[in-house]
């Protein structure tokens, strides 16, 4: 067995040993790589707190068996196991060792990257991910917030981005469906073992995703998606994507979390907001309220200029083009405003009326007639269309 | 005549030599005072480009008698004049001058305060403008706006605070019932003179806002409301109120204007945001996005929280009250993940099922129970109640 094969191993059964998350554990392989940690971990070498953890856990002393057991699995159902030893691996996955290592309070717990990743599907995680965009929100959605999450994600899409998201009921289901819609790739995240994914309802749907896309989970076959492990989960969500749009959520909504650690890794925090009736805009609205960096999207471009990709996919400036009197300047404005549509009136009439001198109306005139809105006849003008003024 | 009803009569004459805010009028005002001001308009001593425009407008040279016709005209009309001689006159108008004085762009023109205002209404419009919050938005509104400006203007004025609007349709009607339905002050600005308030099918709106509030103008009766007016008008609207709730807007609304001028009057500036499904969002959606000081709000609380009322009108943070798992600790939800409803599991099998340390379990158990969630039969542990968990 080669170095990188021994490391692999290890890593495999590493993830066996404890949670994911855990900074203590991700540390220890840090400091001594994964094949001397595990040997700790074997020989009853760790700190009290890892000990206690991983002892409940490990219930051989050989790493190869093991790790060819979880491999055989892993066929079976259809999966592989991916470690940072491997190419497909995002390197992206790595930030997350800056949040875990800079966390003081117990709310930045459980952020160290995974040992190892479960993957359904075809697709290389890592060339999946280049250009990705996570698509959070909340499970007991709206239509509104449906359609939206839906066509932003086909818009994405469409375009050649990968689609995140955590394959739950609401926003989550909206946005794999909008990126299969649009026959894009699309990525779910799962908080349980890839073998029985949850929610059960979205079998279907889960195995649509595997067909074109990826499933993944760092929690081995067999795991309970416990609430906590969604917690856990979405600071994974955020770190594959380059940056996170949050369509709908409550005041309590998880999908903030994934937002709060978007932030983190200094990637892009966007928000979709929504009606301010809507209980389901509450915590995105929050969200933009909150002196945080979060960045108000409404439309697929905007989604694109804030991730970065200036050039080709920059946003294009929210004003409408201008059409009809939004062309004018402000003093051509006024002056128009004292032209009449039937009757003829003097530069000097027309200076009276709007309170412009003279020759500034005579001044202006040639360019409201070039646009159309003048005529003039002998000394005086008219309009040239009516204007619909009040 | 005393020097205060001089200046006053000077600055009635002034108020329709020119269109309001102009900002060479207003130097001249403030550096030699009102009536040294007219003396000079009717000695013809004025900068050609501003001689232009008054010569134009002024067609008697006695202000005594000019005045005495434009306060009987107003009186039949039954409105009043003030002028900043008067006591009602509101100290912050005058912050407007700073604008004007910067103001180097054509976009910034016409922002000097008014000479003088009419008024139809018996409020005193310095003690309405006291606790006062403008509302403006599209006159193309939707049900979704409508339904929100009544219900901010609603609960402000029930809080005793006044709504400033510009009489329009849409947003600005919502705003105005809103406030007149919790029998509150309102005041509507309008870009005309108030005799012939515009629109003409809100003249029972307007009969209403005159009974209780104000209908006011900076242009002598007999103005029509040209379309410039009421760019002009919008700064006014903002310099009246302690900040600008923008409802609903599209791209090229005006009260996109009215959001411009309360900031750079150092006023909040505040977007009530929308679907993005909505196009009568986009303006409002692009203000939040621009990178302006603009604070989103969705309730009252919000909005007085924004103008600075910190105390009794602070808002409460949108944070929901802890209440059931959300008031746990995230190593005690870790823990309530691995208890099951029926079967009894020990602190070990606990800690081996969720990857913590058994002590932890073992020392979170007395809180868990103390909030209702486990019960402790013997060495076991269940849920107290189904927690419904995936």
């Amino acid at each position: 067995m080669t170095a990188l094969d021994e490391a692999r191993v290890a890593r495999i059964v590493l993830a066996h040993a404890a949670e994911p998350g855990r900074r203590d554990l991700g540390e220890l392989v840090r400091s001594v790589g994964p094949v001397a940690a595990l040997e700790l971990v074997h020989a009853g070498s760790l700190p009290p707190s890892l000990h206690e953890v991983v002892a409940a856990r490990l219930s051989t002393l050989d790493p190869v068996a093991d790790a060819t057991r979880a491999t055989d699995l892993a066929t079976r159902i259809g999966a592989r196991i991916i470690t940072p030893e491997d190419e497909q691996w995002p390197a992206r996955i790595e930030d997350l060792v800056r949040i875990s290592t800079q966390g003081a309070n117990t709310i930045e717990r459980d952020t160290d990257p995974p040992h190892a990743i479960w993957l359904r599907g075809q697709a290389s995680l890592r060339e999946a991910c280049e250009r990705a965009v996570a698509i959070v929100g909340s499970r007991a959605s709206t239509g509104y917030g449906d359609h939206v999450a839906a066509d932003l994600a086909y818009g994405l899409a469409e375009r050649g981005w990968t689609v995140i998201s955590g394959g739950a009921f609401g926003i989550d289901a909206a946005a794999h469906r909008g990126a299969l819609a649009a026959s894009g790739l699309t990525i779910a995240v799962l908080a349980g073992g890839v073998e029985k994914a949850y929610p059960p309802a979205h079998h279907l749907l889960f195995d649509r995703i595997t067909d074109s896309g990826l499933l993944l989970s760092e929690w081995p076959p067999g795991t309970n998606p416990h609430r906590h492990r969604f917690l856990v989960r979405n600071r994974l969500i955020a770190a594959l994507a380059a940056g996170t749009v949050l369509v709908e959520a409550n005041l309590r909504s998880g999908a903030r979390f994934t937002l709060r650690r978007t932030r983190q890794l200094n990637r892009m925090a966007m928000v979709v907001p929504g009606p301010v009736t809507s209980a389901m805009s509450t915590g995105a609205h929050e969200e933009l309220r909150a002196e945080q960096p979060t960045t108000l999207v409404t439309r697929v471009d905007q989604v694109l200029e804030a991730i970065g990709r200036i050039g080709s996919d920059l946003a294009v400036q929210g004003q409408a083009e201008p059409a009809g009197r939004d062309a004018l300047s402000i003093l051509q404005r006024q002056v128009l405003d004292g032209v009449r549509p039937r009757k003829l009136l003097s530069a000097e009439q027309i200076a009276a009326a709007v309170g412009v001198p003279a020759r500034h109306v005579r001044a202006t005139m040639p360019a409201l007639q070039r646009a159309g809105f003048v005529t003039a006849e002998g000394a005086g003008y008219r309009l040239r269309r009516p204007s619909g003024e009040p």
